[in-house]
This record gives structure tokens, sequence and C-alpha cells, in this order.
């Protein structure tokens, strides 16, 4: 699908940040003719779905100051430099939610905006092993509530859960668990 | 839950761009401490699952300069200053995919990345009317494809639509169709 391709002709930084790098490129469409793109720099992320023997999920309220408000999501965080998505998604169960799972395996990635940002947001899911206390990092404050899988598809249906990987993450277990069960 | 809110202290711009703005704020924690929050503005977007008689879906692949690939995603696009979102989302359709919609309905929000982006992407899904051929935009390359909804709901859980919009709201509409027939 090459004459789909655009081709970077310049690439110009206009902030790099804490979280987030933004850059400016000039590009050359698939026609020959150029145009410029705005890009996020991102490290990537990663958020885990974890089932409890009795089939509910812990998620993590916190204030997202993009929205001003109170958001509901399941465990998640960005990567460290250089860190694996898988050792990161179990540290930041840890901090989270103070909980430690089992049987991990990868429910694939997510590209929350590809238009303009490059983050990529690994998925996760595992059986929760071992349940504790939060342990959350030196800045961040949040809380903590289980909600039985059933429950979050529906919440998720009525746009009670608007976060992207939140959505995605609830909407695949359902599924896998539905086709299993046919 | 006032208690997890952060108050802005400064508002900071480094970047206004043809699409998204950066941000950055001075904000005090709920703690009364204080930390910097870096913030990208967007004028949000919109995106719609079109279902034809026959139980097929149009698909739009399209080359996502930030990855360097072509992804397969729903019909969507940006508002534009001012733009209601349904009016947008009937623009992006027969732009996109030459179609046209009825029985709208609003499938709920998405926030792609709430720890630093302020973009609302909203949902939607129809019933295709009349097909016809895409009229992209100037500088808008793209491919059409016609999907069957139990194929793209495999595709989702198989890893192949990365898209977070695409991957939300077919599994959205799966679980709806699921909920109907039970």
């Amino acid at each position: 699908m090459n004459f789909l391709e655009e081709k970077t002709l310049t690439e110009t930084y206009h902030f790099k940040g804490k979280i987030i790098n933004l850059r400016v490129d000039d590009v050359e469409l698939p026609d020959g003719s150029t145009s410029i793109r705005e890009i996020i720099e991102h490290p990537g992320g990663v958020c885990v779905a974890a089932l409890t023997a009795d089939g509910r999920l812990p998620f993590v309220r916190q204030f997202r100051y993009p929205y001003k408000e109170v958001v509901t999501e399941l465990p998640a965080g960005k990567l460290e430099r250089g860190e694996d998505p898988l050792d990161a998604v179990k540290r930041e169960l840890a901090e989270e939610v103070g909980a430690h799972g089992a049987n991990w395996r990868s429910m694939g990635k997510l590209y929350p905006s590809p238009g303009y940002c490059g983050e990529i947001i690994h998925l996760y899911a595992c059986d929760i092993d071992i349940a504790g206390e939060s342990h959350p990092d030196e800045g961040e404050f949040l809380e903590v509530e289980y909600i039985a899988l059933a429950d979050a598809v529906q919440m998720a249906l009525d746009g009670k859960l608007p976060d992207a990987k939140t959505q995605t993450l609830v909407l695949k277990l359902w599924a896998e668990s539905q086709q299993k069960n046919h």
C-alpha cells in the first residue's frame, strides 16, 4: 500500500517536556505535493484488566486535569525509559491497586488518536493473585473500586467509562468470555 | 470527590498549531503541593459505525504518519470550529465513504489519552441509506473497505484494529447486538 505513504522531508521540535514532545514535520504526500504534520511523541503506556476469582476488576478513579473531572479507569500508567511493557504494567497494578497478578497475557495494542499522536498503549489481562493496599506515586491521588465485569460492560455502554483504553479492554475481555461460552 | 481535584495556578502556551495547541500549567495538588501538567488541546473528533442492510461496516485505510503505517479505522474526522458533532460525522461519512446514513444515534464519548490530552471523540452509529463513492479532502488519501461486524470484532480481538475509537465502537455495537439477542 505504498501509494498511501507520506515521506518525511524535515522534522522540527517545538516542545520537549517531562512526558510529551511536540514536533512539526514537512511531509511529501502520495501525489508529490507537500503538507505539514503536527505530531505528539509519548513514551507509551500500559493498562490492565485484572480479574479476581469472583469476576471483578479493580478500577481507579482520579482527577484528569485536561477534562477537569474525575474519570474511572482501569489501572494504567506510562512506560519509564527503556522499560518492558509487561514489567511496567505489573508495577502499575502494584502501585495503584496493591495487587499482584498471575497468568498475564497481552490483549493487544491501542493507538489513542493516530492522526497526530504516536503513543502506543499496551493492553493486558491477568488474574489477581494477591490483593492489597495501593501505594500511589508521590503527587498521585486516586481511589480504588472493584466492579464486576458484567457491570463494567454496562457502564461502558451507558457512557460511564469514557476513557479509551478502559472501554476497549473491558469490552475485549467480555467479548472473549462470550466467545468461550458459545 | 473534591479531595482529588487539582487547581490551575498558571497556563502557558508553548505551541499553537493548525490542529493542536500545547499548554503547560502550574497546578495545586489535593495536598497543597504544586506540580506541572503538559496538556494537548484539540478541537474534538467524531467517528461512526455505519451498518449496511446486510450487516457490514465501511472502514477506511489510511497512512497514519505518527506510526508510519497504514491503519484500518472506522470513518472519522475532526470537528471544524463551532461545528455540531452530528453534522461533522455526517459530513465525514459522506466525504470518506460517499454514504448517507439514517437512524443516527450516539454511542457515547471517548477520551483518547486523558493524562495529557483534552480531545473528546463523539461516537455514533447509523444505518447506511445510500452508498456511493468517497470524496476525500484535498491532501487526504484513503481506501474504503466494507467488513462484516462479526469479522471486525474478530479483527479487534486479533489486534488488527489498533485504533482506539475503532476498537471501542466495533465492540460496543457488537455488545449491544448480543444483549438484544438475549
